[in-house]
């Protein structure tokens, strides 16, 4: 059996690692394209940290909730194992406890992936940090700031990521100050990336070594949830279709796509 | 079976986040082609509010009202359930009174989206706000206002979102102004959608934990409407067709497209 | 039977060498973007070090890491070899071990490659280990540095990297110690290569010989892999879906596919 362009297209999309670069490199290129077109740094005193800590933090949780709520996966789950107008009936055995726990991590990995590389991006590009910590360097050290007071500091430094609004003989203060924070972000970022690494690692060493499934038995259940997904989705519309053209043919005595019209009638009032 | 192009879009179609995504895209291109072709700030006292108002909310309010009146669904529910005129012997059960509230909810949502994401994106864009708002900047605290009267202070103020009406010792005032504009604009755009976001999770959260089906039984319900809505379409269409194809056989004695034309007869008067 | 695209693309994907090009090639590429955009060398005594080794060592390891695990043999091999929840029973061979010995070098090599391009790539080009080893670089000999003092002299050497921020009769100390930071990073680089090719010759000739298998048996063997994997993904595939029908066919009383629907039923609410 060859591969046909079909079934590299489903075995891609069933195979998480293709989602979630495609999900990173999206939020790279939305980020890049969002962040050059809406921020402007207000330059102001007070409102510097608040408006790059919103566009840094927001949007990442934003993300992650989107992540949770689109994964229709997730709404199966709680849905089984939370709601309390669950059928009481039914028996969870140990095992689709596990299974339930495992496709829970799987869920929240993916999830993971769009804010981790938002809050990463943002902050190896480092403006948002810039904006967010500028009031907050620590400037006195440079001569220029001994005779200055310290709401007119403020000012100044609030004024920094604006390149417009600094006077003369600061700017070599700014370009310091401006790459000091370039510095602390970027550190931030790879301390970010490395921590999310070693979770990763030691999180896929967990889930493989203490998953109730050997490789082969995990290869085979991921394959049989899509397999019953699509035969259920296969079998439920023929079910629905059938049943909709016995009411049909009850009410105007033909189906369609059939040329049999022998019992063909007009509806009464009472029919519809 | 191997997925036809075919199938692929009907199930594009059916599924919900994809025309969420779709209307939100068409919504986002659709603000920022009309408010570059059509917005120009009239930088007058008095008319900048309702101008930069008029633009954030009424395209909003049509696209809510638009929203609701586009899904012939939401027609069917209202016929159904609050005409007086409807058939008075048609018992409603309880399961389809939660039904048609799950439907609601989930039209309303369906509607929401494009006003929400008008707003969301007017208001991170800024323009419309930095208009409407223009006139109540407070400019107490700068120095060159001191002395001008409050009804010139009134119209410098009005003048600063069309950049050629500014006086030139005035520009530092004005980018910070609309520093502060667009500051306060994106942090209202960043709660609503904060908002927004939350009230998605909880509605979701309620509607599927409360919901009286199972995620399976309420995969077939959507199949199952969606397959009626298809299959009555195409029976009704053949039943009219045959019906009045019967009554033209009696008028003309032909049928159309049919070459049979030996019992054809000039329609007398009695019959039209 | 003549070469189809199909069988080409296959035989690539299942050619080592040409994933290795690609994955050497796209991380040449992205250490050029990613390094135009983010590196700013912070030029401030004590940050530069860290910095400039940061991003010289862990994007190393983070693509050190990611080359382990998105290999999906790595996952086979440590759950088969490592875990302690293994079934006890199974007794493994030595030629097992063995070939599982095999199996880890060539994942270790492939998993090498990216990390190995990106520290020659850097070390090619230099900026990394300029910033890195700016302090550290000895100008006892030049006459401009006799009356400055350790400190200073420190400041003045952090401040190299940056263009802008060095004394106008310090650019041609400058631009000498430029000069020796980069032969010293590309001298690295170059042992690095060479060390890297060494390494790859000897493994290489290693593993062929001390091979428990001939290459003919190595080609069988690694074909046979293949074809496994092959085999028991569509024998899978074939008896999740049986099982699937079985289930479906007690449900809705068909089978999808299926014309034979003598048994349909409506199901109950018990049976979801």
């Amino acid at each position: 059996m060859s591969p046909t362009p079909n079934s590299i297209v489903s075995s891609l999309q069933r195979s998480g690692r293709f989602i979630n670069s495609l999900i990173a490199a999206l939020t790279i290129v939305g980020e890049q394209l969002f962040s050059s077109f809406t921020f402007r740094c207000p330059c102001q005193v007070g409102k510097n940290f608040y408006y790059g800590s919103t566009f840094l933090v927001i949007p990442a949780l934003i993300l992650l909730v989107a992540g949770y709520a689109l994964r229709s996966q997730m709404w199966t789950i709680s849905s089984e194992y939370c709601c309390s107008c669950a059928p009481p009936h039914r028996r969870i055995s140990p095992l689709e406890h596990k299974l339930a726990c495992l496709r829970f991590f799987s869920i929240t990995g993916r999830a993971l992936v769009a804010p981790l590389t938002w809050l990463a991006v943002t902050l190896l590009t480092g403006t948002y940090y810039e904006c967010a910590a500028s009031e907050f360097a620590s400037v006195d050290h440079y001569p220029v700031f001994d005779n200055v007071s310290a709401r007119k500091q403020k000012e100044i430094l609030a004024g920094f990521p604006c390149c417009k609004s600094a006077p003369p003989d600061m700017i070599l203060v700014r370009d310091e100050v401006a790459l000091l924070h370039r510095y602390h972000s970027q550190m931030l970022g790879w301390i970010l990336i490395t921590l999310a690494t070693i979770a990763v690692l030691i999180s896929c060493c967990l889930a493989r070594c203490c998953s109730p499934l050997t490789s082969l038995q995990h290869y085979y259940w991921t394959n049989h949830l899509h397999n019953e997904k699509e035969l259920f989705e296969q079998a439920a519309e023929q079910h629905s279709r059938f049943l909709t053209m016995q009411r049909l043919k009850k009410l105007f005595g033909l189906v369609p796509g059939n040329e049999d019209i022998k019992h063909i009638r007009i509806p009464s009032c009472q029919d519809w």
